[in-house]
């Protein structure tokens, strides 16, 4: 069997991408893709008939997810290829699409060359992964690998009051449960990075080792409003200042723990937000990210002293909400060196690397031994309409994919 | 004639800062009476019935300001006593509201005291002090001191589009622009601290000297959004640490400038404002406020000279937008010498202060002499429901205004 020398064809694969784009393609070459929209139904459509007329066999499952199979030789659980097809609203033409159409891609290279596999290969869609319209993200593989409860899932409601079963009936794609793929020899996710690193180090693809740890907080600081006027400094008791004064003890505390970790302040509300009126509130969230459940533990211990030291000091109220935490998820070792060996083998740069952001393989490495690939993100951007990877990064990404499937479907 | 010894009647100033707080009352014994709301036309309907049961001769200005006169014995210009009967919504029983009924129970006094002054005393009510409803505060002071321009105010809406103009006139008091008071012997305004000064150090009356000069500026922070999980710290262009930073940097240098300068950032506006993105924009209010013009130079130099810093940086843009300034407003030093000797021939314990906030006084001082009271601010609150002067306080307050008023009118 011809394995080594085997490429996708990058060119049907940009087409396929760009024929993705166009449902729900945005005036600035972005695109909006709700889960369960009509340009998702859309996307959906296109995919099922695509995977149709490569002989696949196509399922949809009960929280909507669409599992195609290609069929092998011999009745093994399938090697499962997948990402989702939604994206967030004014998002990129790559997050999610990228793992589905790479799949498709793979499929499609194997049917060219004729190519009957060892084992059943099978592309999903994962519905949801982004929990733009329906909150949380990662909704149907957290419920297929028992993280959610799909009772509760099914009533989650968009900004209209529009629950989740109804939007999946009303695009036709409530299926069966019985459809689910619960059982699989690899779960394969390609995805665009979303950081900067692959591209600041010139690299062409991430094998993924994992996905991070971590802990968010909504830390709340009370205070006192007045006249921003009328009473002395020594009188205030300022929330935001407070809350400046919490940062600015954390942030040097945290950044001597490890320099992989990554923390963020994101959300910042602040009342009355007068410009004439001492804040006598300030909500914030702050979360932080690293591999070692060691570090996160520190990073709890930091904000729950500096919490206390504030409080101590007798002029505003600290309340300490966690909100989240996931402990890192570590990746099946052999398919990170199988994945890795692929790489190698193409003679594509690479290095190991750890997701900061969430992914469906977290969960479906619950259930599936699983393993995710990187392709390179332009200046880090994702989830906006300048999302970019390039049309070549794809491809390659695409054959680390290919070249991995072909090493496992060998005769052994 | 006898002064020295003539005293207001506190439990009819009561009874009136009670029943004027019905015209709007809050379920929380706060008032909601919006400028020219149902509440304000019913609160200026009762007011003028009262000055009219007095004898005294009652105009409506361009503006809806009510001017009612006690004629003098000799036809000088007025003695102007007053304040503003709107307030902001949620707002207290006592802020502008004490210092008209402080000018009514003078002029009651006098009446009851068959005292005919020698020069003519006239009640003000302002129209529209807080700004609440309608943008800019002080708006009516500010048109006939010839601060503001009144086609601009009349255009004024509030936020359901209602024009300053056609409320006016919904509440019948467009008056003539012939009925203003542009000419006095002295603008006596009584008003609440709102700030914890004479509170904390137990005085009862605060002789006010001026109104503090400020300036406020817009400071907008940009950096560059990216995923929280996925983008190392050093490769961030986080806008909410750099306005972290940026205020860490001034609150010290601003500390070390004089302590009685105030500063204060009341608001502040985070976008994406998502708990996993890094922000990208921050904008920010950042006001300051001193008597002395040289140390609010020396606050906008320490503003400028960080915003450079953090240009110079690289990681992010600075826009600072100065939003407005005014210069401190001293009183008439006459007049500060009257109150003060007002307030002693009561035996009441005092202090020279300046006011932080504004009010009318400041206005009214470009065109009569003018001159302010303060009673004390429990909790130094104000603007809210809380809001609490004694009735003691109340009377004691109206005392050095009927006292100041006697000695204005003996003969000489």
């Amino acid at each position: 069997m011809q394995t080594q020398k085997l490429l996708v064809n990058g060119e049907r694969l940009k087409k396929e991408l760009e024929t993705f784009a166009n449902f729900g393609r945005t005036p600035n070459n972005g695109v909006t893709r709700l889960a369960l929209s009509e340009e998702d139904r859309l996307a959906r459509d296109y995919f099922c008939k695509c995977c149709d007329q490569l002989g696949m066999n196509v399922k949809v499952d009960d929280m909507g997810s669409i599992w195609a199979t290609l069929p092998g030789v011999e009745d093994k659980p399938p090697i499962v290829i997948g990402s989702h097809l939604d994206t967030v609203k004014k998002g990129g033409r790559f997050d999610g699409v990228l793992g589905v159409l790479a799949g498709l891609e793979v499929v499609r290279t194997l049917v060219d060359h004729n190519i009957k596999p060892r084992i059943p290969i099978t592309i999903v869609n994962i519905t949801n992964e982004e929990g733009a319209r329906f909150e949380p993200s990662m909704m149907a593989s957290g419920v297929i690998s028992g993280k959610f409860n799909k009772e509760v899932m099914m009533r989650k409601q968009d900004k209209d009051g529009v629950t989740f079963e109804e939007a999946l009936n009303e695009i036709n794609y409530a299926g069966d449960i019985r459809n689910r793929c619960e059982e699989g020899t690899a779960f394969l996710e390609l995805h665009i990075e979303q950081g900067p690193v692959l591209e600041s180090e010139n690299l062409t693809i991430g094998v993924v080792e994992a996905v991070m740890g971590m802990v968010c907080y909504e830390i709340e600081i009370s205070g006192e409003s007045n006249h921003a006027g009328t009473t002395p400094m020594g009188m205030r008791k300022d929330a935001l200042f407070a809350m400046n004064d919490f940062l600015q003890s954390i942030r040097p505390e945290f950044s001597k723990l490890d320099k992989e970790l990554v923390f963020t302040v994101g959300r910042v509300d602040v009342k009355p937000n007068i410009h004439t009126v001492i804040p006598n509130n300030v909500v914030f969230s702050l979360e932080a990210r690293h591999k070692d459940e060691g570090v996160i533990n520190e990073v709890e211990n930091i904000i729950a002293e500096q919490a206390k030291k504030v409080i101590d000091q007798g002029d505003c109220d600290v309340k300490l909400t966690k909100m989240w935490a996931r402990d890192t998820v570590w990746f099946d070792n052999e398919l990170v060196r199988l994945v890795e060996q692929s790489t190698q083998t193409l003679g594509y740069s690479y290095k190991k690397m750890i997701s900061g952001a969430g992914h469906d393989a977290q969960f479906m490495n619950r259930i599936i031994p699983s393993v995710m690939i990187f392709a390179p993100s332009k200046n880090g951007k994702s989830h906006c309409e300048e999302e970019e990877t390039t049309w070549l990064e794809c491809e390659q990404g695409a054959n680390v994919l290919l070249e991995t499937v072909l090493t496992m479907i060998k005769e052994k």
